[in-house]
Order: structure tokens, then C-alpha cells, then sequence
């Protein structure tokens, strides 16, 4: 396969995603990060910032290209002709939500893949939620985020 | 045993739902869906229109009755005198959820039985929040639900 | 329903097994405790004796009946014309399990239905196996088996 | 090990949690229990309620402190010196959550441990959520919580 | 990626192990199938005629091979210079083992990628256990396996 | 508490279980590691040597003892007023298993108590079973046990 996309909220991207990314890298020539807007959230990043701190995180990958979707991830596969998604697996509770989004976008479009690789252990129970609450209360997140991710996020909730 | 009773929030009722509702009119004479409303969420759905809906997608059954409440699912039990409570399970998270709400029903309420029956393979990771969630950015739900919910999803969400 | 039955190892029947039965006949007017036979294993109660065993523990019950089998349980189910079969839920990996089976068992038979019950929390985590292993280490298992039951385990494993 | 704490929202602490700090002082001389405050969340129970609760709840375990903390749990174990965490563990889905929120914690202060302890199984699957659902429906609680909680939960819903 | 392998006991091979071969056929331009042997066990089917049994159900796809080694995966992968394994997902326990076996292999060899595909739901709870044992005891497998798997193993059985 | 015991087969005892002891050393003054013999499994390494085995890897901590039992692990607590266990807690499966063990002994023996920690996240999937799969087949399992047990495994399996 030439090319997946690889959605998600990324809000921020952690090294979690980065580790997933370098993996997909080895097994598609081209990968498209997704940042999927839900309109009935209020991102702690605005869409916009959110793909430069992606294309910022991902810039010494020439293979790597930011894009954005409004609508179903379904609809953009279709759109763009891509219909390989990568999804990273976490954990147990991670897969229930992971299975059942898979299903429902096969469901829909039947020639949709969702190819899962597995982050490293260090990473397994990262998540942007849990770095947004750290970050808010000024824990130190620099092990979860790249330099840039840790400085907006410091000037985001006031600490610097 | 003659009568159980299903409850949920059915926002909207889905093909998994029905599925539960034909499963469970082998083992029981007669089953009452019960629209159960959960007084700090407002539902995509008016009660009355979610019980017209129910009634509407179940009506070839003559032994479905449709009713809603508004306190608790034991107090609704112990008013009406029906002591069997039908769940439908789907996968492991739902199944801790379920645990938790029958195990604390029969704490209030020693005689109350949740008798739970599985969904078929195709509607294992169905929901209605999953429904909502597609009608919402114009997917088709036509494999979800009936034809009538899916009219009416169109209409909510103005793609009709 | 009229009739359903309850199918397993029983290799010895628990408490845990004993609450279902107990519960499933608030549902059920006649429950067979059907003891599967599985020609692999060797059990620790020849499959007389375990009938035996059910037979005393569930004498209280003129509703109970118990037989066994040899072959498939859905076999069973076509050759007596029950069509529901009850099994308890404990915990997680249990509901996997269950899960296959129950699933296996649909799409050999499409008639056939499993209705679960969810054991009482003092039984969540209790098996026969692990009764067996406390048995023959000359452990206390009054709390998890009937008298009956308890005095047999002493004799098979010499401590009486 | 002299001191741990017992980090928690306890709005409002259940038997569950009770539970715990009795069996944690099987294993430790001293505990806090811990009330973390949730800056995005209002609490049904005020902080200063909420320990007020706590306080009357344990008065007859002398070595037991209540304190509470707006920031990181970790920062509160830098400054206060005491590096071991107790937990309550129930249920599947709850170990996922508590896993992350561990390593997480050890990831940021690599001395901080947690030790989890296993609730009776009567409470393992009794949370907060739970009792402030169906005390606001008017439910009886009395099996969840203590008579002090039970008071005031009737008062917050104006069922006395 | 060109090339990948799909290790595996295959003993005997599934619809469901199918299903994932085709999907991964969308993937990947080369598969080839790999018959793990397990030293301690006995497998129903003798490698030779398993390897067989896997040519002739995969005949229609020409960029499929089979090969078995009686050795560690990784090993193999390192004397091929394939470090892309495909695995199926299907249920929960099954996710457990298969993290540890990647991340088992992922630290023997950093080199070596897992990419799991989602089984269909049809085929979500199937395995080459099951047919094993509903094969045995003369039940239908029909739904489970090729025509020519169903008839080796009712000849294995002794019920041709 | 003074003094824990870690009950479990270490056969062999991994880096994994070492990480788990080096933290019940900063909870307790003094840590029994607890061979417990299972009469019906013939363990890869002598009772005996297995002592050894761990006498040699916690040689460093002088808090650290080694004994065995054959008999139930309740009744070695009771015989030696040890009544606190120390488990490691790896996966949701691993949760399960440990779940039921420890209700198991607290039924059985009401001051008998189990604190989990939680194994690093480098070691949350290794298990001794994977290290002796892996040792003999000839695979390199140095980062998984020390140079001590790595030897005698690859003189198990006829490696040197």
C-alpha cells in the first residue's frame, strides 16, 4: 500500500502518536495525519494550530502530510481515494472503542481497512486528555510531548 | 415468567435494540419497552417522540407495550409489579456497566432479576450515541436503523 | 417460557451454580441441569456421581430435573426441543467465553437462545475448579460447596 | 511503611471507600485520605463538606487525617513526603483507568508508589456516581453510604 | 510495504483466518503464511498436510505462499527479511496475548512490526479451537471452514 | 507492616518479578518470596533449585527471604503469622486471575490482605511461561531474566 491517513483528535499530538507515525513510516510510503474537528467539542488547540504543531513535530518526515476533516472519516477516505487507516492500540478499553469505530466505518464503506500497530510500552497509557490535565495543574510533561507541544501548552494555562 | 420489561434510553431505538426485542419475545409473553429518562441529559429525541418512535418500529409485535419513567428502574418494577428486566449485551465494557447497574438494582431490590441476551454479531458495537454521532455529519444509517428513525435523524440534524 | 436448561461441567457443583438455579426458576417453570460430558477430560466425579450430586443438592426444587450428554449441547437442545439455555456470568474472561459459545451455538442452531444471569457477588469469582484445588490441598470449602458435596471432596482427596 | 495517602473525589465517600482505609490500616500506621479537587468540576459536596463528611465517617480510626489538594497528586507527595498511594481497585474498566493515572504518576516522580487493595466484593462495583444517581431519583442508599451521608444527600435533593 | 508473513497454528485453517489473508492481500503485495509448529504439542493435522490444506484454500490468490518453521518467529523474519507480521484481531483476551507475543518479538527484534487487521464480525469469535471441537463431537462446521477442511476433518473424526 | 510474603511460582523468577520485590521493599521491612509448589505440574526447575535461583537474584537485599510451600497459601500464612501478601499486576487478564485468588483467601481467611503493585511498564507483559517458550527455542531472553537464570536455561535446553 502507497498511502493511509491516520486520524484523530491529536489535541495536543504526543509522543504516543510521533511513535506510531515513525511505525507506519515502515509500512506505507505516504501518511496523511487526519486531525477529524468534532463540532461538538471546543479543541484546547485550535484546528489550525493544532495541524502547524503537527507539521512542526513531524517536519523531518518528508512522507508525513497534515490535513483536516470536518465530516466522517468515511466521507475524506472516499473523498481522497485513500482507504487505509492506521489506528494505534493501546490498551483493553482503547480496543472496545477502537473495534467498534473500525466496524462502523467498514459498515459504511466496505473497502475501508483499519490497520492497528501497537505503541511502545513506554507510551501505552498515554494520552492527550491525560497530558492536557497534567499540563493544566503545571506538571512537567516534557516525557509525553515534543519542546513545542510543552511550551504552548505552558503558555495555553498561564505558567509562562 | 409471563412479563419482563426493557429499559434504556433508546435515543434512538436501533436495529440492535429491535434485535433484543425479537430474542427476548421467545422467552417472555409479553415485554414492555421502557423509555427510561435521565432527568440531566437532554436526549436528541422527545420522550413522547421516542416512545411514538419505539411503537411505530414495533408495532408487527402485539406483545410490545411502550412506557417511560422517570425515577428509578426498580421503583418503576416494584409499581407495576414486574420483576424481570431484559438487557441486551454487546462487549466487555458494556458488560462491567450492566454488571454494575443489575448487581446495584438487586441491592435495592432483592427480587429483581436482569436477565441479559446477546445481540447478533452484526449489531455487536452498535449504539444509539454511535447513530446519533454519523446522522449528525449526513452518514447513512440505513444499516442501523429503520427507515422512520432514519427519516427523522435526517430531518434533526437538516439534511432533509 | 416453559422449560430451559442449564449446561456445564458441574465437576463439583458450587453455591455459585446452585444461585443461578435458584434464580433462573423466578423465570423458567422447569430447569434441566444438563452435565456436558467432555470426552477429553477426565473428571474428578464420574458423570453418575455428578448427576447424583446435582440430584441432592437441588432436591428442594421439584422443578429441577438433570440429565447429560455426550455430544454437542445445541444436539441436545434439537433432540428435546428446548431451545434456552441458561449460563451465569461471573467476570470478564468469563463473558468472553460465554461470548463464543453462545455465538457458536446461534449460528449452528438459530433457534437457539442463552439468557444470562449474573451470580450474586459473594459467588462473582468462584469455579469448580478452584473448589477442586482447595479440596485437595485439605483446604476449607464449606463456604463454596453444599455438606454433601464437602464430605465427598474429603473423601476423594483421603483427608477423611 | 508509616504514612500513605488515599487520593480520591469522595463525593461522597461510600462504605466502599470505608472499606479500604480500614483494610489500608491493616498495612499502614497512618493515612490521609485525600480529597483532589477537580478545578473543571463542581462537586455535589462542597471540599469543606466533603471532609467534613470524611472526618466524621473514620472519627474512630485515630490514625487517620483528612487533607485536600487543588494540584497534581504528585506535587502533594513531594511536599508533604509521603510517597506510597493507596487504591481501591473493583473492577476491570476501573484497573485500565488506575493503571494510567499510576504510571502516569511514577512517570513524573519516580519514588511514588501506588498499592492497591482489593474492595469486599459487596462494594465492587459501588461508586460515587452511582449513589448520587440514585439518591437524586430518591433511591435508598442506606446499603452504600453511612447515615451522616444518607441525611445529607436526602437534604441536597429536598427529599426531607 | 511489499512483502509480509501471517504467522499462525492454523490448525486448521479458518473463514475467518481467510478473511484476513484478503484484507491484508489489500495491503500488502505478498503474504505468506506461516505454519509456527509448536514443539509441545500435537497438532489434529500433521504440518505437511496443513501447509497443504492452506495452498489449496488460498489457490485463487496468487500472491499468497506458505511456509511453517519449527523455530521463533523473529528468527524467521531475521533469515527472510520479512519484519512485517499480520495478525487478526477478534475479541478482547485474544488482544492480551497478542500485545504480549508483539511486544515479546518487538524486543527481540526492534526491527519487527505486528499490523493487526480486524476480523469480520461474522468471524469474530471463531477459532481453530472451536471447529476443533465441534468437528469431534460431529456437529456442523460448515460455516466455519472450507468444504475440503470440513471434510478432512469429518474423516478425521471417523464420520466418513 | 513489618513483613510481607510474595507468593508465586517463579519458575523462573524474571526481571519482572525483581521489579516487583525492589518496590515491596520501600512498603515493608522484610519480604518472604514464597515458592509455592503445585503438585500437579512438574516445574521446568526443581523446587529446590528455583530457591537458588532467587536466593542468587535478591542476593543484594538482605530484607529478602526465600521458602516454599506445598500446601495452600492461606495456611502457610496462618502457620507463620504472615498475613499480608504482595502480588504484581501486569494485564486485565492478570487482574482477573488475581482477583479471584485473593478473594478466594480472604474468604477463606478474613485478616489475609494482598497488595498490588504494579510492575513497570517494561515488564507489564513478561510472564515466566514466555520466557521458558522463548529459552527454548534458543531465543535470547537477557533482557527478561538475569545472566544467572539465562544460563541455567540455555543448560536446560541444551544451548551450552
Amino acid at each position: 500500500m502507497e498511502h493511509a491517513f491516520y486520524p484523530g483528535s491529536f489535541d495536543p499530538i504526543t509522543r504516543g502518536h510521533l511513535n506510531i507515525i515513525g511505525r507506519a513510516l515502515g509500512l506505507f510510503k505516504k501518511i496523511t495525519v487526519l486531525v477529524a474537528v468534532n463540532p461538538h467539542k471546543t479543541p484546547l488547540f485550535p484546528v489550525e494550530e493544532t495541524k502547524e504543531i503537527i507539521r512542526t513535530a513531524t517536519r523531518s518526515w518528508a512522507q508525513v502530510e497534515v490535513d483536516s476533516t470536518e465530516g466522517l472519516v468515511v466521507d475524506y477516505a472516499r473523498k481522497n481515494g485513500i482507504y487505509t487507516a492506521i489506528r494505534g492500540l493501546r490498551a483493553v478499553t482503547d480496543f472496545e472503542g477502537e473495534f467498534a469505530m473500525a466496524l462502523t466505518n467498514r459498515s459504511m464503506e466496505p473497502t475501508f481497512e483499519t490497520a492497528f500497530l501497537m505503541t511502545d510500552s513506554d507510551y501505552m497509557y498515554l494520552s492527550s486528555t491525560l497530558v492536557r490535565q497534567i499540563a493544566e495543574q503545571g506538571g512537567d510533561v516534557g516525557k509525553f510531548v515534543t519542546p513545542d507541544v510543552e511550551r504552548r501548552l505552558k503558555e495555553k494555562f498561564g505558567y509562562i
